[in-house]
């Protein structure tokens, strides 16, 4: 948070800035000050699109706030006085007017990012006693005044008044009056659009009771409290539980504060000629470029996202508004001209008349943001450095996520069918209810959200889920566009599904699927609901360009994503390898275009069939000899895994790491496991059982592993040595390249390196004499203790490159275990102790550091050291972009993320050529102006 | 290792440096060129002493013969020849002299430091089939001439040939070959003295014979070739096992490489008018200023130091030969006077006269450098700066050591009595070999060693001991020698002991005491021993300062101790506090010079009485509401502790660390604990064991520990918070100044820290206002991970103070969990991969980067921040002056620590003062330099 404004400060500040009848204070490019919305609809107004005006207080009213103690700048009432003067001029109506259209407001959160539905909105602000009966006589539409009125009452109350479910209520106070009254008057469940204008009356008053009885106070009268009390609770909010969640799930900086938006009402609700909605320009779950959206006839803008009734699609307005339509079409040809990206707007239509409320970016599926994209270079809207950019890299992998398997696909029972909300495949035993599913998912099931619609308190059990389905609201609702964003499998109102909350159980078709127990899979691509688990299998990238699937390859998804990789190997500058320890993974890497291996895990071999014995038997060796016996055993294994790793790769280098992992993971810990392999080995129960007991470390991450284990066991990194070159000298001999680079872990001081690079060199020399052959080879060190980093002058000595193991260079340096870290990471997450999960996104603050003192200390003793990282944080798109302007030559990181890493690297390559030719201008202009000075003086 | 010295370098360079006859090349100062021993023969000739002459190869020639294969530089023979020759015209006798007296030289090894025992010598060198004749006649005693023949032939063939015993065999070849003769000839064992110059002859004869059958040579009769082959003997004999032993208890880098020196024999083993001794100038055990040593007559050097014969003591020279004695007296007091320390010498009488064949400052126990140091200062012969210096500060724990406990020893049973060689009181099973009782030790069991004499072999055993016991050899024994300077407790020579290796028994007075089984105690002392186990009590300075025992107080001993100790408080500028965690331990701390507490554990108060009882309840609790009301029982507990301390501390401040160990540490893991708590707590077995495991972590060193547990519990935080300020404020009504420093421990995130410290302050405020008083107090931090030292500069906003936890960041710096490190200790030792232990020394290059890194950053945000460390190396020398010299405020140790750390802490001091001192006249001259040359311009 900026360091306190004062007060006396306050008055000089521009805090309001005002829009409407084509004119506005601010611009689309004042996001950070004025939210996205408000930035928004001051340029949408500067176009000349129809927009009701209104005014923003800006974020820096926010930030004040906070450092204040909930106050505000002493000069804000003067300006927003101005802005509602403005306002009434334009709209020719009174704010708090008793004679003519009384203006009524709505009120509205805008962050820099949009945060849909974290935030609250107050409409239809303005009204009172004396109000209601103005606008009736101005409309003429008693009921629309008092629905109104009604809604408002019900909107503030709970917002600001904070009217809310109390602990041990099963329902919102409001909606509990309203069935009261429905059942005592109607005896029945009507919907509200049934209401007649005096029921609304009446409901007005059991609501004001309700809230003086609820919060000791009567309803505000006078609307310059209300507006204040409004702009307070927007401001509230972002403080507020939902906003923060939501804020840590997206990384937004909890300084950035949200601006106030207060806008003249228009009104959707005033009858049969008049609706709201909302739409995308583009398709935003596949990218079609068609125009996508929905719209409620005679209903407030609220009404649509609520999910409650079930809109209508967008292109049947022009069956019954041609007219509006026709008009909205235009509005969706000027904003994506002049905003060259897929805009996702909401409009009101009051008697006919357009009105667009708000319009932003539209959030996309990492599919439809790849076609837009790469549709957009074509119709010469962006190039191909934007298109780049417009594809977020940490969506990627959405692409690549399983489909349903096929011949599984066509064996399920198709129940029934909604619209297909979040793409992908996904299956999971269902749960009603966030919390429950949230819970369940920690303990490590797959679970699917089944719910009528969700709301932002679900937002927890929603990232738990592996996918969400929904039994009403469309593809705006809230469940859609969150789980859009978050890349979640998700069908949105299929009215087939048939929810109990009390029993627990869900019923499509008549089938009956119970809680926590049965199983639900569904095709968010299709939106096709199945029964019982299905399978998944690999998508059409996976199946176009890694399976040789000549359909799927010649598919436009396809054929896109292998452009936007080919545009991104232009861009870039850092290399991407893989992490791979088989011939297979290797072919996949490739394939996805990695440039190398950049970790072999040698002991991932270990397991694979009979070599588990020998591999146990040299541990549980009594000395050198035995283990050098049980050695020679494992040696033509790993010499058969480095051929095919070898023969994979075509020429590309392989960083090969040494024996790591702690060696009790290899032996069985239960008794019969023990007695089993005892019986194999010739040994006693006993003497097992001893020498397992010996391998227990009360801290094996701190223990004998790594370069440790090399150091004891000399004849464990001859072995490994010996069959690395010997597996090098075969291929080479088949007349292909092979690049090994012998690496060795945990290296802390140089002498440890030493003494494993001398027995590398010894054997390497023994090979090349014994196989007559010339080998080209490196050897070099993990870098992933602190003492590595800060020794790495010594360390640079010898070793001929760097790979930085991220993942136990955080764990030594924050001095956290990742496997550990569970019981104490929820209080750490909600106190934002960490910002992003450490062991997903680089520490920039804390690891980063380490990596630059080593970077920098490597380089003095060795100035072309070759300098990677194979950390899982090499597939992490922050992350891989610190790798890049830290100068690293490469990142490596599992096959399926290596195209999510070049994206990254490629984005980080432009927005580093685009920060130095912004950067550049200014340079220059200070450079001349000294020049112009020295003019002057001769 | 220095860069490889290149040959043609070789040809320029001086290796060489002769002395003799008053004159000499080089001089007492340079010991790293020319190692102790030849830079003091140098210093003893130039200050007219009668010293032999001869000449140093430099140690250079080590660092040549390492870096270059095991060879010489080219000039070295030109060099050797003339030091021969030099000594050949001062002694009138010819190398290789087959007429006339020929010269004879002993070739010894010299290092910078002295290594006793550790290097190996040949005397008699320059003696073949023909020079034996000549000092056959030039003697006219053919039977010493062979015996001297017979000497170097044995030792030229075991340390130069190596002909030693092998695997299998149980003795020495060579004593096997006079064994046999012996027996052959006379059919028993007699003495060596008793053998006649044929018996020498044939022995001669029989010893080549020896030397041809395990080396395949002859024996070399060229006396060139003996000379080159003894050197590289001593240069190869650098790198040997007990040399690497022996540096690495010493910690002396394998770099600095030894001298050799060739020094013309002089003759101890002429007849009774000749003989050989060693000496101390004043008493290395207790200090006393009486001429200590032991002489044997008709002996040469060798026989004295091997224990083989007990010599007798140096006194009685007096009588024997009393003109020598004389001599002998003065060389000792001009050798005082010189060095201006106590000297260790080795002399030889030939013919009744006097030559000294080396000095070097003497081993001292901690006892008698306080005395020396104190008892100098009254002499003047040193000043008060240099008598701190004088006292190493590793050793002086040894004053603080137990002795026997005063009513035990009374009950015990003196068996026998031998020389006091190292003293102090130790108890232990007995084993007679040496890796039996390394490996008993490591099993935990208190070991005494038992030997008829120790060697550089039983080096490891020794080290193990807890005592070591001789049945021969005097007070310059091998055994004495190294059991002095490792502060053994040492008992040499006791004849009544008697040894028999292979029933594997020793009996004393007729008792028999069995290896493995059977307890002896020693007091070394006064040189008593005891049949079985006696329990050790505190030392004579302990019983003075600490348990008010009047008598003991009144004692020189313990007055010189707190004479040094003032010093060291006017010389020091670090402050040392104490680790303590409850009222006895300060008020110990403080009796030895603490000043303040730097660490109390709050949890080591835990275990005591029932309150583990609601420890387990807190740690059981399953949520909130449980913790708090068993927290409410802890709370009066903490209470009391504090007040006891800080009334002990008397106003001194106390650093206390909220909990900081992981919670599975307090509860029980095996079932009939876990039942009997479960009855306790009213729970179920099945609940308590459930608990118990989902405490279980992998890595608890990087787990939920530290301030992790107050962010998860704040209600733990709070509840010790406020035991600090309730018992602060109760202390402070009573008068006593109270200055309470909250410290957190485990931070790596500034908001971690924040989070913690606004529960402390919330806290501290409620209790000032509930009792009525202000409280002054700070809160800070533990820096122990190094993302905190990383981010201090963050970290400092909220603390006030930092205190370096150097064991975490030690563990997590390097990777190495202390606990596990045991499994690679041994390789990591032996192949010098560390210099010394890191959790005992700190590790300066790799976690001081991370301390220095955070102090500056520290100080950056607040200059004022206070800076201690209170790890265990708080207490270390080395890491006190490391601390000292990177400028923090405070150590702090153990109380028993507490003057170890004093005195380092006056060290560094005084030698950053000296340093500072011996580099401003450079700098001034420096300055000069310029002002003379603008002098000049004018």
């Amino acid at each position: 948070m900026a360091k306190k404004a004062t007060k006396a400060a306050g008055k000089s500040i521009k805090y309001v800035y005002t829009w409407g009848a084509g004119k506005a204070d601010g611009n689309g490019s004042q996001k950070a000050l004025l939210g996205g919305k408000g930035a928004n609809l001051a340029e949408m107004t500067l176009i000349q699109l129809p927009v009701p005006p209104g005014f923003t207080i800006s974020t820096e009213v926010c930030t004040y706030f906070y450092a204040n103690k909930r106050t505000y700048p002493e000069c804000l009432q003067a300006q927003m006085d101005a802005g509602v003067k403005n306002m009434e001029k334009i709209m020719g109506a009174k704010f708090g007017g008793t004679t003519g259209m009384p203006l009524l407001v709505a009120v509205r959160s805008g962050a820099r990012d949009s945060m849909p539905g974290m935030m609250d909105t107050v409409l239809n602000l303005g009204l009172n006693d004396q109000t209601v009966e103005a606008l009736t006589k101005a409309t003429n539409n008693e009921r629309f005044a008092w629905d109104c009125y009604r809604r408002f009452i019900q909107m503030y109350g709970d917002v600001v008044l904070g009217v809310q479910k109390r602990e041990g209520e099963d329902h919102e106070p409001f909606e509990v009056v309203i069935e009261t009254f429905k059942h005592e008057v109607y005896h029945k469940d009507i919907v509200d659009s049934d209401l007649t204008a005096d029921d609304q009356k009446e409901l007005v008053k059991r609501f004001k009771a309700l809230v003086k009885e609820r919060t000791g106070k009567g309803f505000p009268n006078d609307v310059w409290d209300q507006l204040r009390g409004a702009a307070g609770a927007v401001f509230g909010s972002w403080m507020n539980d939902r906003a923060i969640v939501y804020r840590r799930k997206y990384n937004i900086p909890s300084e950035w504060g949200t601006a106030v938006n207060v806008q003249a009402m228009v009104y959707g609700n005033t009858g049969d000629d008049s609706g709201s909605g909302v739409a995308f320009t583009r398709n935003p779950a596949n990218g079609v470029n068609e125009f996508y959206g929905e719209f409620l006839i005679n209903a407030q803008g609220e009404d649509v996202v609520a999910g409650v009734r079930t809109p209508d699609p967008v292109v049947k307005l022009n069956n019954v508004m041609p007219k509006a339509y026709k008009e909205l079409l235009k509005v969706r040809s000027t904003l994506e001209k002049h905003f060259k990206d897929v805009q996702d707007v909401e409009f009101t239509i009051q008697k006919g008349q357009l009105f667009m409320l708000q319009t932003r970016n539209g959030k996309r599926t990492a599919a439809a943001a790849l076609k837009f994209s790469m549709d957009m270079v074509k119709e010469k809207l962006i190039d191909q450095e934007t298109a780049i950019l417009r594809n977020p890299a940490d969506q990627l992998e959405q692409l690549l996520a399983p489909d349903f398997d096929l011949a599984e696909i066509k064996k399920a029972k198709a129940l029934a069918v909604g619209l297909p909300a979040g793409p992908g495949a996904a299956s999971g035993i269902i749960y009603l209810n966030a919390d429950r599913a949230a819970a369940a998912a920690e303990k490590g099931e797959t679970v699917l959200l089944v719910r009528n619609e969700t709301s932002p308190e679900d937002l927890r059990g929603m990232i738990a889920a592996a996918g969400i389905l929904t039994a009403k609201g469309g593809v705006s609702s809230h469940a859609a566009l969150v789980a859009r964003q978050m890349g979640k499998v998700c069908i949105c109102g299929a009215s087939a599904v048939l929810i109990d909350y009390d029993k627990k159980t869900v019923t499509i078709s008549g089938q009956v699927f119970k809680e926590g127990k049965d199983y639900l899979s569904i095709d968010g691509t299709a939106g096709t609901i199945y029964g019982g688990q299905v399978k998944t299998g690999p998508s059409q990238i996976v199946l176009g360009m890694l399976k040789g699937d000549k359909v799927a390859a010649k598919t436009e998804k396809v054929q896109q994503f292998k452009t936007l990789m080919d545009w991104c190997s232009k861009a870039t500058r850092l290399a991407v390898r893989t992490n791979a320890d088989n011939p297979e993974q290797t072919e996949q890497a490739i394939a996805f275009g990695a440039q190398g291996i950049g970790l072999t895990r040698t002991e991932h071999m270990f397991f694979e069939g009979d070599r588990i014995d020998a591999v146990r038997e040299m541990i549980l060796a009594e000395d050198e000899q035995g283990r050098r016996a049980a050695l020679a055993k494992i040696l033509p294994y790993q010499r058969e895994d480095f051929i095919g790793i070898f023969k994979a790769l075509k020429g590309l280098p392989a960083t090969i790491r040494l024996l790591d992992p702690p060696l009790h993971e290899f032996v069985p810990h239960d008794d019969k496991a023990q007695a089993e392999l005892a019986t194999k080995l010739g040994l006693t129960k006993e003497k097992v059982a001893s020498r397992v007991n010996a391998l227990h470390e009360f801290n094996p991450m701190l223990g004998h592993r790594g370069c440790r284990l090399g150091i004891a066991y000399p004849e464990i990194t001859e072995t490994q040595a010996r069959a690395i070159f010997e597996a090098a000298a075969e291929v080479q001999k088949k007349g292909i390249k092979v690049k090994p680079e012998v690496m060795i872990p945990l290296v802390g001081f140089k002498k440890e390196l030493d003494l494993q690079v001398a027995v590398v060199h010894r054997v390497a020399a023994e090979v090349q004499k014994e196989k007559k052959i010339k080998l080209s080879y490196q050897v070099g060190t993990m870098i992933e203790v602190p003492r590595g980093a800060l020794t790495a002058d010594e360390i640079a000595e010898t070793a001929e490159f760097f790979s930085f193991g991220t993942n136990d260079l955080t764990q030594t340096a924050l001095g956290i275990s990742r496997d550990d870290m569970g019981n104490f990471l929820m209080p750490y997450t909600e106190n934002e102790i960490f910002k992003k999960n450490p062991f997903a996104t680089l520490d920039a603050t804390g690891v980063g550091q380490l990596v630059k003192i080593a970077i920098e200390k490597g380089r003095a003793t060795r100035p072309d050291i070759k300098l990677g990282i194979c950390g899982e944080h090499g597939g992490d798109p922050d992350s891989v972009k610190f790798f890049h302007n830290v100068g690293l030559a490469y990142v490596s990181c599992s096959p399926y993320r290596v195209p999510v890493a070049r994206l990254a690297a490629a984005q980080a390559a432009i927005e580093e050529k685009r920060a130095n030719a912004a950067a550049a201008p200014a340079k220059k202009s200070a450079k001349k102006a000294p020049a112009k000075k020295a003019a002057k003086k001769k």
